[in-house]
């Protein structure tokens, strides 16, 4: 049994019960009590030596921990409330090092106003880790699930993307506030926040909707970033592979039918001039992801790696 | 700054916001999102090495994991409802072992209820790590607080206690349907589940309230395998020590008014008659634990080790 083998397993056969509107397989798990609000609960786990090591700023990893379950609160279009933090302590353990990551977490938390209620300290001798459980609510029936694409929207991402190790991972900011505009002014029928890489979280909501997706190559939004690194050595990817495949991005993927789009890219404008929004192709029938450049259209396989011929 | 300074520096500033009833410093985080009921909110970590072994049968620490957390729950006289995973593998982890933990865990999901609505798995190359946040409901007014003990209320335990270490920490009984049934038809006035030994959660209930106890030595309820422990070893700690003392019993700990005492031990018989229930003292004035036996009143310090003289 490998590992994804192991949480096919794992996720296949999991307890439910009557509370429970999406469990595994979305951003969030959504979660119904009655009342006029649903529950959004997700978390996530960060280890030194995979996600950080010990020279990254401790601020900024307590800011990384928090953030990226924020960003998946953003993807279902919710509000963040509040969260629980475990952390594995490792031995002889920096307690300055730990008390600026939690300052880091404690400063994002209080930007999205979000508790701190408690938690757990435990002992992991070898490295810290720390896990983070969010809970957050959005209005009964304006959650923005992964299923929801149709044939002919437009598809739509924030930001610039590629390249966000140098710097970005650290230090993004989660698009709670445009997620719940979107919400609140538009029909958008599929979300997910980048955290794979667009190619990889794209086939995310391709695969929840049973449909595919035709990308104008010229039209993906690259990074600065991915356009230096590009640049820098010869081995590297492409700038537009890197923005197709980086992880990390933390920004939002989405889907609207194209009669909106030009009402959204017209509005967003106006609401976030800063922030770039770019249209990148639309939802077509099928399950495969195609780039569409000047040659043609190329087809990319289902991890996320382009072949271009 | 050691770990007791850095978790009271980490616990100190928390950011907090309007949804928070309470946070740290009680079973679970109570919050309140308007509507009739409360939620509960609490996250537990059992790692290798520390909490369990690699010769643990694993259905075992996957039920302790969770089993943890359901302890917490049943002393806000909570519902539990749905629970997050993460795991942290170890290098080379064994496919079958982290899957039967997994089986422990929906087994002990599926009596109580509870839904596994997801989690994350990460890498953690020494060691297993796995951390769980559960989140439940209580009827609004009804969750049971440490705070809360009177003066002059009688203070009841369930179970027997001590030596948990030969096996009940692995495969015990959260105390949910006692702690439900007691929360219906008693008004408690505080509750703890014993985590850190009688003594030592007594503590946090006495703290919580500006009171103190009186413990009556002869009515602690011991355990078979404390008095064993005690019995094959002359360096062992006494019997009644280790009811007092020892960790993860994971009974309930609550106080309330003397006048109910006798109508509750009536009534809990009826309703639970394989469970002990014990009335082991009494909440006094000041703010120290005092156990009396023949020979008068001991006093306890307040790290909760016994100090006979």
């Amino acid at each position: 049994m490998n590992e994804f083998e192991l949480i096919a397993r794992l996720t296949k056969s999991l307890p439910t019960n009557e509370n429970v509107l999406a469990g595994t397989g979305d951003d969030c798990a959504v979660l119904d009590f009655g009342g006029d609000k649903l529950f959004l609960f997700k978390t996530d786990a960060i280890v030194e030596g995979i996600h950080f090591t010990k020279e990254t700023p401790p601020e900024k990893i307590g800011h990384k921990a928090l953030a990226r379950c924020l960003s998946d609160i953003a993807a279902m279009a919710g509000t963040p409330s509040a969260a629980l933090v475990t952390i594995g302590l490792s031995k002889n353990f920096d307690a300055e090092f730990i008390a600026k990551i939690y300052d880091g977490m404690s400063a994002v938390a209080k930007k999205f106003n979000v508790a701190i209620v408690g938690g757990e300290t435990t002992t992991n001798p070898e490295r810290i880790f720390i896990s983070i459980t969010l809970l957050g609510t959005v209005a009964r029936g304006k959650q923005i699930l992964r299923g929801g694409a149709k044939i002919g929207d437009a598809i739509f991402v924030t930001g610039e993307l590629g390249g966000s190790i140098a710097e970005k991972h650290l230090d993004f900011e989660p698009r709670i506030a445009e997620a719940n505009w979107l919400a609140e002014h538009f029909a958008i029928h599929a979300m997910i926040d980048l955290s794979d890489g667009l190619a990889g979280d794209l086939r995310h909501i391709l695969n929840a909707s049973n449909v595919g997706a035709e990308i104008l190559k010229s039209a993906i939004p690259i990074s600065r970033e991915a356009k230096l690194a590009a640049k820098k050595s010869s081995t590297a990817k492409p700038a537009f592979v890197a923005a197709l495949t980086d992880g990390e991005d933390f920004e939002l993927l989405f889907t609207i039918a194209s009669k909106d789009a030009v009402k959204l890219l017209d509005g967003w404008k106006k609401k976030f001039p800063k922030l770039r929004l770019s249209c990148i192709g639309k939802i077509v029938s099928g399950d495969s992801i195609t780039i569409r450049d000047k040659s043609g259209s190329h087809k990319f396989n289902a991890h996320g790696y382009v072949h271009f011929a």
